[in-house]
């Protein structure tokens, strides 16, 4: 979504700054990167990303809030086409996680090795955007017990938490690969085997919930 | 295990720049530490860092693999004394991971934050002592395989990561809590029963593996 207080070129120079970040802190690291490297990347005077942004960190929320917005969009549009409930929907959002590392390995790198580098981001940022990336993983698992389908005697904050975990250890392996996997499904298969036989109500259970 | 090539007094100074150096970094970040912040925080002179340690880098790979090293050995021994064979041994690997939380907030915030602060660390450190971490959960579901107690069509080097991953996550949860949180086990328990139901063979299986 533009920001409506935004010229339309003003919006695509800070896209701009913010896709050059991306490419040089995935090839430098967080910390090794000038924010005058950001500014030749760009092609811009090093003057003009602070027109954008207050300071390297900034420039680090920014991109991690926009690249978190273009996931979450991508995530409702693919789960919105998923037929055959909450399970698959749940197998869906675990692939589309992996997806990631064959369709931008960078973003792949970024989210799960770059980010973590800012101490400000990992212990003060309040971090809105995976807040909402988090609630939609959240939401599933609450459908999922109320439809009777997952057991309900597991915390679902935890739970949640727990399977992001799991699916960024796996994403951040798969970042670290030489080369971009041309294809993560048996990865993502497993991993949602596992999560889901994890969660789901015991065939001997699977009658017992009532709505 | 002391190095042999060190004298007592000397391998007794090393442990206590180890030692400020993770009071250090818990209160301030990697990033924010300087060398010079330890050796006040150990209360020796600047240049007595470097006799044993290259730089702040080196000294945080240091301080991971002592530490790592009193997890393992911990794990080992109380590992060995868990009656009720592997998935026991399961439930009290991941008990025992969360427990850090508890016994020792510093090293639980050590661990989940500041260490990944490192871009050395997370993309150049080849780890073994992790690597020995990784390789006693690994263990124990080869062992569980063996056993016909765990399915056998889950890939264990993909499941150990899997696992470490929600086990890494819960810790940050409760590692970034304002204060250390008494009891860790309701949490150990729901994600031991997650983690194991989705790796365990179903019941209507669990005759089936030929040994």
């Amino acid at each position: 979504m533009a920001k409506p207080d935004k010229k339309r070129g003003t919006s695509q120079k800070r896209e701009c700054i913010l896709e050059a970040a991306l490419r040089a802190f995935a090839r430098n690291g967080f910390y090794n990167t000038r924010v005058s490297d950001i500014a030749s990347e760009a092609g811009v005077a090093d003057g003009t990303i602070y027109l954008y942004f207050k300071n390297k960190d900034d420039l680090l929320i920014s991109l991690f809030e926009d690249q978190m917005e273009w996931i979450i969009d991508r995530l409702r549009h693919e789960l919105a086409a998923v037929d055959g409930g909450v399970l698959n929907q749940l197998r869906s959002f675990i692939h589309l996680h992996f997806r990631l590392a064959v369709e931008r390995p960078d973003l792949a790198e970024f989210i799960t090795v770059e980010l973590r580098q800012s101490a400000k981001f990992v212990k003060e940022y309040e971090n809105p955007k995976f807040a909402d990336y988090l609630k939609m993983l959240y939401s599933l698992i609450e459908r999922g017990q109320e439809e009777g389908v997952l057991r309900t005697d597991l915390d679902r904050r935890l739970v949640t938490r727990a399977i992001f975990g799991a699916l960024d250890e796996v994403l951040l392996q798969l970042a670290l690969l030489p080369d971009a996997p041309d294809d993560v499904s048996d990865e993502a298969y497993q991993i949602a085997e596992m999560i889901i036989d994890g969660l789901r109500v015991r065939s001997s259970e699977s009658l017992s919930p009532t709505g």
